[in-house]
């Protein structure tokens, strides 16, 4: 039923006592491919870190470029400004999939794509890296968005802090499927079944002060948020 | 255009250092009431934890009763493990409500309705207490299930694990409508404006042991996300 059981040839990332799923397992995998594709459809990631013992989890647009995530905002943000002295980070991804109704309360369940990642993100200094790195946000939000914009400017690059986080240690769980219930359950006359979920974009808002003879691009015309991982 | 102009007499909650918004502070609502309609909203938290300076973000399903936030899971699980020994915790839900597009790649945004929330989380040991947060799980998801499905057993109920955080100190931060661009890029022959995003119930999937005259309920017949508050 999972993923990655289709998948062939891809690479697998080391287990580490931080990345291993320890509560249902069966659910974990560790593929490069299956985690890229997860980080590839979400939109929005959670950032946990913690600044004298308490935790803080901001939620946060980002990009990936390969084995890196990237995270972008104003270097005078509480959260970037924690960040930049180089401290461990967890980033969460969560794709919810679908309702799980069980006969039983008790095997009520969702099914759901998550990718947890650890590590430390360090700040990207080089100018060019800096800016495909703000390509990488733009595209994963709108792929082909980028070509259509204006791009930024030297001062707006470098007013923004730019993070590269390694894909090094990071796992994805998955759960896919119908309820499970108590074999005994099954005899009770009580619906049992999945209601899928998806984030759908729906009619696209004209800005209000838009000219009327503004084509609207393809990016924007064909908008799904179910990608092709790249 | 904040949700929070519209409303009236609602008890606005404590500004702390920790759930004070410093980033776009216009963006910040500290109203009970705008706080609850999110929670209600949204499906899955991100919970985050940190053990000996580690941070952990996990995704959870949750409920809300009145002003505290319950999460449940098994007793053998690191997260609940962790959270039992009393730490603080930060729970953050996102609902993620539109793409916004403007001229420049700089000012590109999303529309967005969060909570974050502080506290620390206690252990719910009263039997009754247990058995209401966990019917606010299953309300919580699909409304009205509680009702139809296969009540919780004694043991079920023991074995499992339910903590409680107040919404004391929480924030909501918003973000809606028109991109906002530079006033000289207004001139630009650039399409702009915001691709709405909603989690959207498909058709449901009937378990596949399902025999045929079971009637679907109503809860699952009308599912919809978008809740009016409780």
């Amino acid at each position: 039923m999972s993923t990655s059981e289709h998948l062939a040839n891809t690479e697998s990332l080391m287990i580490t006592s931080r990345n291993q799923i320890k509560r249902l397992p069966q659910r974990g995998k560790y593929d490069q491919h299956v985690i890229h594709q997860i980080l590839d459809e979400g939109l929005v990631c959670h950032l946990g870190f913690s600044v004298n013992g308490q935790p803080f989890v901001i939620p946060t647009a980002y990009g990936r470029i390969d084995d890196f995530l990237y995270i972008h905002g104003s270097p005078a943000s509480r959260m970037l400004q924690s960040l930049q002295s180089g401290i461990e980070v967890c980033v969460t991804v969560t794709l919810l999939d679908g309702l799980v109704l069980a006969r039983s309360a008790f095997h009520h369940s969702m099914n759901y794509r998550s990718v947890v990642i650890f590590g430390t993100a360090t700040i990207v200094q080089a100018f060019e890296q800096k800016v495909e790195a703000l390509r990488s946000f733009t595209e994963h939000v709108v792929p082909k968005r980028w070509a259509e914009v204006r791009q930024p400017t030297r001062q707006e690059i470098l007013g923004t802090l730019v993070l590269a986080l390694p894909l090094a240690e990071a796992s994805a769980k998955i759960r896919t499927g119908a309820p499970l219930d108590d074999e005994a359950d099954y005899e009770l006359p009580i619906w049992a079944g999945v209601i899928p979920l998806s984030l759908t974009a729906g009619t696209f808002i004209p800005d209000a002060r838009l000219p009327a003879d503004i084509p609207l691009p393809d990016s924007v015309q064909n908008y799904t948020r179910a990608q092709e991982s790249k």
